[in-house]
């Protein structure tokens, strides 16, 4: 059975935050957007943590939204921007959403092929005066986050230590070079996160605000003070009220997940006997045992994705202003990357318990429009933990990575990972969720192409603010 | 580029229908329900075929149903049904949509446990006085389109000679002893098929007509024609205008698929080198040749489903009655057991042909409630043809088996197929799309359990029955 007893510490933080959010009353702040992202969450990820959560026929909150939509998932070819490529990163997804413009995989807010600078949902909004926020569990400077503030040709340029001729993995290398601001451009991911002048920023990825900024002699983070950003980095902290731009920065990369299989296992391959090894009718095969999930010692102290969110909209309403605040749910994809799907499974949890605050957000502030999607999917399978062939008297068994999971309900489920045999799983190309509360009736067709999303947000956005004679600009 | 000519014969036997069919004026047939199930069409297979047939960012006729859900697929353990079981199979997720109730994998309109027989959708319909139709491209007496007028304990069980110790593969023995008639039972499912009254029943599976009844001189077929069935076996015979109740059987079991790849080819594996099967870091891989979708031969002189679909239309409305229709596209599942792109593709061209033809029939019928739906989800998963790592200087590559399609849009697709390296893949357990026309405002919500389906068919096709009082039973 799974063991989860470590959120005492949000929950308490929560309710602190609640009396300053609830005491809001309802107010028709009408034009508010949240975005909420699940990372890699496609439909099998979704049934994976339903299962799991409230088990086979029990409803996950965002499986209560009154409003499904799916969205194609579109990427193009860097060189060739006519070519389509049928499967995406959070890059170039999240750029869709973003920006309304399908770029080619690695771009953060810049066209493919001819590397203009899209212009995005949050410098439209500023632009209008409407306040603006994000929130991730992954590094502020991530992929997907930076998509909505940043205009860079690599999503890998996070700080100006990362600009020019950097070494990532097994000796690939990144160059930036046309981005840095000696070169008119508009330098790393988190020297553009201080100019964004997004109104609050909370999440991991703390190491890229270490370095000195291109040109100073101050750290990225002291230029964050300097432009008037309140920096907390605990989540004591964070609950403490505040108003003003607020940059929190919770760990060094990505924030640790909530949970995490017995002991830190990961999928495992099945094991075939010798004999089976020989020939594939032959011998048996032993499948990995099945694992509970349990507390991550590591996210001990951590705010949860729902505090960090509850306060981000303390802040985006604290002069009852309108505002646009994406929230990410980062490792739905990155733990299924490492085949890890307890830590998808929390990091799912963490969404649908943030989909809640923003629900109860809504209520007392109708017309706030949510929309909870995906960007791409993922490689993890929901497969039978019993194979249909098993009467025959021969193993039949997954060639992938196998994670056995029992399911809070006291049964097994099985998740198959098998898009390749190297240390990270792929992405898949599928159509994702997505869906909307109520407000969104008459905005979200039954399907859209993702870049459409930005017109939705858009419109929502930004219609309301221009009827409002009194924050017209 | 594919190739695919081979439809004319179709079109030519559905403009003859058509001058039937469109020449019936507006009725308003208030309470036709048209269920079309795509089997095994989760996201990944949609996807997989827009790509294909229409590009990444065009629109299939099912992309354009206004109203999008999806259903959560259930299953129970056949000894203890209070468990869950978290893949189904065609048998048992056809039973929830037919009558209602999850029941455990394998069976056939029977409940787990107990065994008793589940009332069906199409026994509440002929009650009521309402016509009903079975199109499929499998046999008739398969899983899913048994569960719409059968009752048996095993789906193998599907004429008079499999009903006792039967081997099926590997040495697997079937046995539907209990559901004999000479044991108070039903029979097999084509003897249940000929009692069950349903008006038309078009599809593949004539072999399981060919055996004596149970009891009885004289062959299944014998004993539909004699209690009333017009028999055809050709698609000139079905297009020739009729009346009265139809059973076309147009191959011995499962009907040919339009398309294939190219030879007959199936997805393959990856074959490492020399080098690389000593160590996962070192040497090359060689991926399969990509591969066009080319018609099938086997396909030629196949009535289309849109063809059965037309006929079956045409006849359930003969007389302007309100009817029940169950079409199935049945090979999208199983081309993908078999790791066949192309023919699963062809398949959901052939659902969305379908479905034109179902909208085109609503138009002139307003009331009419078309579903769109799958079953299950199916192995095969849209996946990166440039891999993620490609500039890494090694192979990444997957386990499982790979088509490479080359699509209309003249790119190339890559299709992963790794449930297991068995000669058949699995099904998996993620929810399925659920579609509706604006008929199912207000009666379809944005999720439900596949069980609750059968609710919805109910609502609209009784209660709008009941409301008429000359049609009152």
């Amino acid at each position: 059975m799974g063991y989860h007893s470590g959120k005492s510490v949000n929950l308490i933080l929560g309710a602190l935050l609640c009396a300053a959010l609830c005491a809001i009353s309802a107010i028709s702040n009408a034009g508010n957007v949240i975005l909420i992202i699940g990372d890699g969450m496609d439909d099998h990820q979704v049934t994976i943590a339903r299962n799991y959560l409230v088990g086979s026929r029990g409803k996950l909150t965002l499986d209560q939204l009154p409003l499904r939509s799916t969205a194609q998932v579109l990427s193009v070819d860097d060189k060739n921007p006519d070519r389509p490529i049928y499967v995406a990163d959070s890059a170039n997804s999240a750029t869709s959403m973003a920006s309304g413009v399908a770029t080619s995989v690695g771009r953060i807010g810049t066209s493919a092929g001819d590397d203009r600078d899209l212009v995005n949902i949050i410098e439209l909004a500023r632009k209008k005066g409407i306040k603006t926020g994000i929130v991730t569990t992954a590094s502020i400077t991530d992929a997907t986050p930076s998509a909505f503030y940043a205009h860079v040709s690599l999503r890998d340029c996070e700080n100006p230590e990362m600009m020019v001729e950097v070494e990532t993995y097994f000796g690939t290398i990144i160059d930036c070079s046309q981005d840095l601001k000696s070169n008119a451009g508009l330098g790393s991911i988190s020297e553009q996160l201080v100019d964004s002048g997004v109104d609050v920023a909370l999440g991991g990825g703390a190491k890229h605000f270490i370095p000195l900024g291109e040109g100073s002699d101050q750290t990225v983070l002291q230029l964050a003070e300097k432009t008037g950003y309140q920096v907390v980095t605990t989540a004591l902290e964070l609950a403490t009220k505040g108003s003003g731009k607020l940059l929190g920065l919770f760990s060094p990369s990505t924030m640790p997940v909530m949970w995490r299989g017995e002991g830190g296992r990961a999928a495992e391959k099945p094991v075939p006997s010798l004999l089976n090894s020989l020939h594939w009718t032959l011998g048996s095969v032993t499948y990995p045992e099945p694992m509970d999930c349990e507390d991550n010692p590591e996210y001990i102290g951590m705010p949860s994705l729902a505090l960090m969110s509850e306060t981000a909209l303390s802040r985006l309403t604290a002069d009852d202003d309108t505002f646009f605040l994406m929230i990410e749910s980062a490792s739905i994809d990155k733990q299924s990357h490492q085949r890890k799907a307890c830590g998808s499974i929390g990091e799912l949890q963490q969404l649908d318990e943030t989909l809640g605050v923003a629900l109860a957000f809504a209520e007392s502030h109708p017309g706030t429009l949510i929309l909870v999607t995906a960007d791409h999917g993922q490689a993890a399978q929901l497969v039978a933990e019993r194979t249909l062939f098993s009467d025959i008297p021969m193993p039949v068994y997954s060639p992938g990575h196998v994670a056995r999971i029992n399911t809070l309900e006291g049964e097994v489920m099985a998740v198959n990972y098998a898009t390749n045999d190297f240390i990270i799983e792929e992405h898949t190309g599928v159509n994702v969720p997505l869906l909307s509360n109520a407000v969104g009736q008459g905005l979200v067709p039954a399907m859209v192409t993702q870049p459409e999303i930005f017109n939705i947000i858009k419109s929502h956005l930004l219609k309301q603010k221009q009827s409002d004679p009194i924050n017209r600009i």
